[in-house]
């Protein structure tokens, strides 16, 4: 990179200064699962149940009878931001790849107790009627919303595309997703009953950024001499290297299942990053032996930001955009599934007893259960 | 009411005056539904497949085998936005009803096709972390929710509560929920493939504007003499009366359902007021012969905004939160069932052959096709 000034270049940007203070959201979190949980015992009623370890995942499970119903609503969070700005430099749209990033964040949450994403429906909430009137980008979203669903194997059963003016900012869209879908056979659930001491971390490889992190990625820009069009590498501007969609790893799981691997724990690598392999309630540890290509893009932010490896990985996902957690024996072929479907992946560790940890022996850095409270 | 004047107070005040622009959103909304229909073909690689009559109603319905699954997303719209304004003027919260109106948005619609809610997911995203620092505001959210939920006798699975600071604006919050529902057993369908000449229609009590209709009645404050507190009843001031929270229907059409009445089609009277009464692709004539009480926030509203007949019905609920259309023989039935659930009914009119059109004969108020262009 060339060297520059820029106001207050030196210190560390945290991710906590660029604007999300999980102090605040945090009471609410735990009183709104703790309401959420009071309310399990309607299904009976229906003759059916919840599957109580679903209570603290990404995606809440169901028993239905034949199968397990999984449900799910995300957001994209900020990214859309980060197109608008491109927009406004380059001309050009960007919000196929942000609707498949808003689709991404509901699926790859979704596949991880297992199931195999079935429906998604749309909310765009734009800040006015005026949003939809700009024609080549609406139909960028509706694009690439289809290919999204295309590539995931999902219907697109319908949505919501509310104007909100004095709620969403004018010019701007709060976009999110939800998912519904089937865990079937039942023996796909991969709620963490299965995870025990000798399994084997693959890691599958991110795209780049993804869409967590953006608060931090946006608040940069302030530094960087040239903002979005800073380069990361040869001819690849931080704001095209920040715009890569997130990877859908639906047609891995699906593979995998097909393939008669049994996954038997998962976590998407979003927010808080590589702390999410603590993801699981039990004490284990989590050894990582192989360390995943970090893209160019978070190699850049890590480096501008002034984060150590502590740092960046526990706010990143550092080429690692999802981690499956499978018997030893299978873990190659687990590879080499996500590879036939366009995923990179690689064997990076293994789960062992132990104190719960994550230990990244490459770069010695350890995260305990204080660095992360989810539940 | 009192006599007052204040600026345009004699011009009549339209819903796109109020800022909503169909124009804009309606082209998007129909690329969006056509490129969505071209994604039914994915359900068939897991041996389901979609209820094609189900696109462009409420909620979108697929087969998958056993039973009918049901899935929707719906936003809240503006109405926090008055939530918000009262806080100011009186000091109280007013989330609790606020979780209520948002949840009705969602299972509301969901019910239409004879589901049975199962899981709410919240959505709520915020324009910084601080809204969620305000704890009363918070846990009225929570409680309110927590309620709604226990009423409609749903799980609520869990959510999504981002911080969106730059995309929803300061000390705002956008709310949406997402629905998941079965239909079981599977003669509980009512995409509308029983709706037949003789049919009754059953209109259910609505509790005041619900969540529709809110940038309109929001518009309207500005010719108030004391705006959100300007009585629109002894004792009863336009701000609380707007924010009473919507009526949740599916208690009654569990009900229903139990006592073996078969629903053959139902309408989710929302935006687009009684025009909804046509959403039905048949040609049929809709006989209003009844109506039922308008309450005095609505009278209220049409008064101020100087609306004939024909632009209120055509925009807010006027007392009708739910039409359902039953065989003749069990429209009384159906009104007691529904108010032994707590919900007003009455036998408003029937369906009979002949051009497809709402005939409200007491008002002399005719809404044709042209009027309504859902699909």
């Amino acid at each position: 990179m060339t060297s520059y000034a820029a106001p207050d270049a030196g210190a560390t940007l945290s991710y906590e200064q660029a604007g999300v203070n999980y102090d605040l959201i945090d009471p609410l979190k735990v009183a709104a699962q703790r309401a959420a949980a009071t309310t399990a015992g309607h299904l009976t009623a229906h003759g059916f149940s919840e599957v109580k370890a679903s209570r603290g995942e990404s995606a809440y499970v169901v028993d239905v009878g034949p199968f397990y119903l999984a449900s799910i609503v995300e957001c994209l969070g900020s990214k859309a931001l980060v197109a608008d700005e491109m927009k406004a430099l380059t001309g050009k749209s960007y919000y196929a790849g942000i609707a498949q990033d808003t689709i991404a964040m509901a699926v790859n949450d979704l596949i991880t107790v297992g199931a195999t994403p079935l429906v998604v429906q749309a909310y765009w909430a734009a800040g006015g009627s005026d949003w939809f009137g700009d024609a080549q980008r609406a139909q960028a979203l509706v694009e690439g919303w289809k290919q999204a669903c295309d590539v995931c194997g999902v219907a697109w059963g319908g949505g919501e595309t509310p104007a909100l003016a004095g709620i969403v900012e004018a010019g701007r869209i709060d976009l999110a997703a939800s998912c519904t879908g089937i865990i079937n056979p039942k023996t796909r659930l991969s709620v963490g009953d299965k995870l025990a001491a000798g399994d084997a971390i693959v890691l599958l490889s991110s795209s780049g950024i993804h869409a967590n992190g953006l608060s931090l990625a946006r608040k940069l820009v302030e530094r960087l001499p040239q903002g979005y069009l800073t380069e990361v590498a040869p001819g690849l501007s931080y704001g095209e290297a920040l715009l890569a969609p997130t990877t859908l790893y639906s047609p891995v799981t699906e593979a995998l299942a097909k393939a008669g691997v049994v996954m038997h724990y998962c976590a998407n690598i979003t927010g808080h990053g590589w702390r999410k392999l603590l993801r699981h309630p039990s004490a284990l540890t989590y050894l990582i032996h192989s360390l995943p290509a970090v893209p160019p893009v978070l190699s850049f932010i890590q480096q501008h930001a002034h984060h150590d490896d502590r740092e960046a990985y526990s706010t990143l996902n550092m080429g690692a955009g999802f981690a499956l957690f499978v018997k030893a024996e299978d873990a190659q072929r687990t590879v080499e599934i996500a590879r036939a479907q366009g995923v990179d992946a690689i064997v990076a560790g293994r789960v062992e007893a132990g104190a719960k940890q994550v230990v990244i022996a490459p770069i010695k850095v350890t995260f305990t259960d204080d660095d992360l409270q989810l539940r």
